[in-house]
Order: structure tokens, then C-alpha cells, then sequence
């Protein structure tokens, strides 16, 4: 693991690291901010997923996440959204292969060799943080659009290894969307029967979910039609999972969205991880 | 004026703006930020001038300030660094021309036609502002960086436009330093006696300032012999000028330093716009 850079911020420290990827065979960056608190002791971790086209840096400069960590003791972990390099396979589309690996395991070629990003993160990148920094076993994930549909797949299927779960205008219903079924045909293959453990809103009507969930969608976005939320509530509702849908007035689909609901994201979680109760 | 992009933030909406400037003798860009309160009367203004390198985007982006501006009730205003197109001259070096106009009014060719930001800021952007949005007379200004100078050296030499007035890790002494002798040599010529008027240690200590100024510096900041911070503290300190001057401890020149502070900064204004008295 190798230091990129480090600064301190809010008395804390936001770093970057790369580390080479046995899960996706070539070097993966990430960020890790861990506030004042961890100097003196294990902290909780909240994981921050990004969208499309982002690398582990658009939420580390534009989230203003940091601040409220730092007030509430909590580490962020800022993966990136895909593999990189000469080695890796891409698509001319944003939305398709560099910045766009879904979180989830390619078992179709071009693209098998390195998008194994559901790995790497449920198991390559956590026990690396768990590792090599002073954090404790209490984490808690979030993400934003394709980031979103991370978190609430990821936590869906490992309650055990995520205690707290929140999204910002995630990606629900990928398998009904053109955010999904172009990712998903050519990621895992045309047997669609394969692609319901990476659709959250399936998921959580087949699993439900352990806790309460949090999610913020911008009433003005303007991808809605592809995040499909209204698949996440109705599956929410049927399912009578505790959960807290907000839709937003006025905000749209950016960072100045999330940046905007940061501060209670981050509280949500704490309040949740810093007892390990749920 | 031509609204490039409006996102809803913090409840309040950031906006991005272009004009054609008479001043600069092309089109400009700047963001504004009006906090929800704007929408019920007028509110005071924090202009935020950025550094070397940056456009209008940078501090809107990375700083963090509109959660503290809307939670006072403060708009923002984030001007370009300097003009910008094909017609507009500029220099292989990233600290000349483009991106570094270092808020003076250029007197020497290639540079005159186009690079005017002191007159642009101080007059038609300030008018323009003043005239079409709901804010009152009440303004401040801060600044990273380059813009810290832009601040100081506009704010002292305009104290009746100017009411409150803070910096983060300004350069403060340009007419000593690698950051300021090549570019006033390029824009103001080689009669150091026109420099004065742009270095905010010699200004300081000229005119003083009729209330008190906040400076946050990184004490472990990559550029320190460039920003010359010693050069301030000593005419404040010579002119017994009211005035706090933070070294913190751990941070560099980033904006994670200056996100670190924007909460500081956007309520020293704050509390000293909110009256119009100082």
C-alpha cells in the first residue's frame, strides 16, 4: 500500500492510497479520511460509494463529508468505481466499463479479468482498511446514484459485515433501467435471472434489511427515470422495512445535492455505528 | 447576463453566471450563491476571490461554504481569476496570464486590453451584482491564495466598499516574492513604485483597516516563502492593527485546509454584515 497524498483536514486527515488488487489485478487507489478521534482510538467507518464517471476524489473534494466526520468520530473510505489502466477493458459509453463497474462481479469477457469490484470491496479493500487502520468492526455504507445501488446491494447481502445503510438517489431498479440492463447484459450475461442479487429493490423485498435505511433523492433530478425509486418504495412498503425516503424540493442530481444532506447521512450512521446496536 | 447552471443547494440555489464585460473586454463567468433567505428580503454578500490556477468553479465546488452561508443568511460570489478566450493573451507558466490575473488592472501589452480584475471586481462586477440580485450594500470579501492578496489589497483600498474582511493563507507581500515580481514586472512594469498599491503588507501598513481582519494560514503550507505571511504580521503588528492571524497546525495550501475554515470565515463576516457596523 502506498501513500499518495495526505491533508490534513478538519483536524483530521484525508489520505489517498494505491494498492495492488489481487480481486482486480491491477493497482486500485482509494481515500481514507480519518478524523481527530482515531488518534487516540478505533473509529466506526462509513463507506462512500461513487456514481458514474467518478474516481475515489469526486466525493473526497466535493461531498463535504470530512466536517462531519470529524464532529461525529467516524472514518470515510472513498473507493473508486472501477478498475483502471492499459490493462483493463473500457466502452466508448460513460456509463460502461472505466467509471462504471456497478459494484458487482463481471462473469462475462471482455470484461471478467478485472471488474470485480463487489469483491474487492466486500472483502480485498474492507479487510484492507480493517488491517492497516485504526477503525473498529462497526461500518456503515452509503453511496450516491450507481454508488447508491452499491451500497443498498452490498448491505442487502452482507448484513453482517454493514451495521448502518443510507444512499443518495441510488440507482434501485437497474435490472428495469437503461442505467442497468445495457451493465448488466454485458457484465453478467443475458440470463436476467442472474442480474436480481444486483437490483435493490428485489433484493429488499426477498431479504429486507436488518435496520432502518436512509435515502435522499432530489425531486429535480433529472435522471429519475432511470433510478426508478418508486421501484425501492413500493418494495419498501410491501416489505414494511423500516426506512426514511425523503424526496428532496428542488434539488437535483448533483454534489450540491448530496453535499446538501452530507451532515445527516453522516450523522445517521454514527448514531447507529457507534454502539454497534442497530 | 446568461445563466449558465442553477443547483439547488443548502435550500438556497448556486448559480453560474456569464456577462460580457466591458471592463475586460470579454465574456465573463462568475458563481453566485443565494442562501434561502434571499428569497424573503435582501442579504449580505462574502465575495471569495481564488487562487492561481482556479476559475469560478473551484471554491464553489470544493470550499464548503454554501452550508455556512445559508445557514447566516449570506450570499456568496466566486469570480473568475482572470479573462478568458481566444482574443486574451497568456503565458506558458501557470502563474501568468490565464488563471493569474492577480486582481490588478494590467498597464503594460500584451496584458492591458483584457486583464483589468481590479476594476472588474471592485466596480462592474460589484455593481452588477448590487443591481440584480437581492442583496444589500452590506459586503465582505476573503480569498485563498492569490485571492487572499486579491482580497486584502481590494478591501484596503476600498474600506468604505468593503465592510468585513478575512484571508485564507494570502499571499501578502508580492512585490518580495517569486509569486508577485515576475507578474507585476508583466502587468505593472518594471517601476516597483506601482507596485505598492498591490501588496497588502505595504497597504496595511500605508492605511490600516477600519476593522478587525481574520487570517487562517497552514502552518505546514508547501508555499510559505511564497505567501510571506511574517511580512503582514509584522506591519499589523507595527500598525497595532485589530487583527487575528491563525498558524494551524497540520494543514497544507489545499482546500481541504480552506473547507477546514470556510465556517469560520463565512461567520466572522456574518456576524460583522448582518449590521453593516464594524
Amino acid at each position: 500500500m502506498q501513500l499518495v497524498s495526505r491533508n490534513r483536514c478538519f483536524e483530521g486527515d484525508q489520505a489517498v492510497y494505491t494498492h495492488g488488487s489481487d480481486v482486480c489485478g491491477v493497482d486500485m487507489t482509494f481515500g481514507i479520511y480519518l478524523p481527530p478521534q482515531a488518534r487516540n482510538g478505533s473509529v466506526p467507518v462509513l463507506w462512500y460509494l461513487s456514481g458514474l464517471t467518478c474516481t475515489h476524489e469526486n466525493a473526497m473534494t466535493k461531498g463535504g463529508f470530512q466536517e462531519h466526520a470529524a464532529k461525529h468520530g467516524v472514518a470515510l473510505v472513498f473507493p473508486d468505481t472501477s478498475p483502471r489502466g492499459e490493462a483493463v477493458a473500457d466502452d466508448e459509453a460513460y456509463d460502461l466499463g472505466v467509471g462504471a463497474g456497478f459494484y458487482l462481479n463481471a462473469t462475462q469477457d471482455p470484461w471478467k479479468p478485472h471488474f470485480q469490484m463487489y469483491d474487492y470491496v466486500v472483502n480485498e479493500l474492507r479487510a484492507l482498511i480493517q488491517g492497516a487502520f485504526p477503525v473498529t468492526e462497526n461500518h456503515g455504507i452509503t453511496g450516491h446514484s450507481m454508488g447508491g445501488h452499491g451500497a443498498l446491494t452490498i448491505a442487502l447481502r452482507n448484513p453482517t459485515l454493514f451495521k448502518s445503510l443510507s444512499a443518495f438517489s441510488p440507482i434501485v431498479n437497474p435490472s428495469q433501467s437503461d442505467w442497468g440492463r445495457k451493465q448488466f447484459s454485458a457484465y453478467l450475461g443475458d440470463d436476467e435471472a442472474t442480474w436480481a442479487q444486483h437490483d435493490a429493490s428485489i433484493l429488499l423485498g426477498e431479504l429486507g434489511w436488518h435496520g432502518d435505511i436512509l435515502i435522499d433523492q432530489g425531486a429535480d433530478d433529472q435522471f429519475m427515470d432511470l433510478l426508478r425509486p418508486q421501484a425501492f418504495a413500493e418494495a419498501a412498503t410491501l416489505r414494511r422495512q423500516s426506512a426514511v425516503l425523503r424526496m428532496q424540493g428542488g434539488y437535483d442530481h448533483s454534489y450540491f445535492f448530496v453535499s446538501s444532506f452530507a451532515g445527516d447521512h453522516v450523522k445517521w450512521h454514527a448514531d447507529r455505528l457507534r454502539t454497534g446496536l442497530h
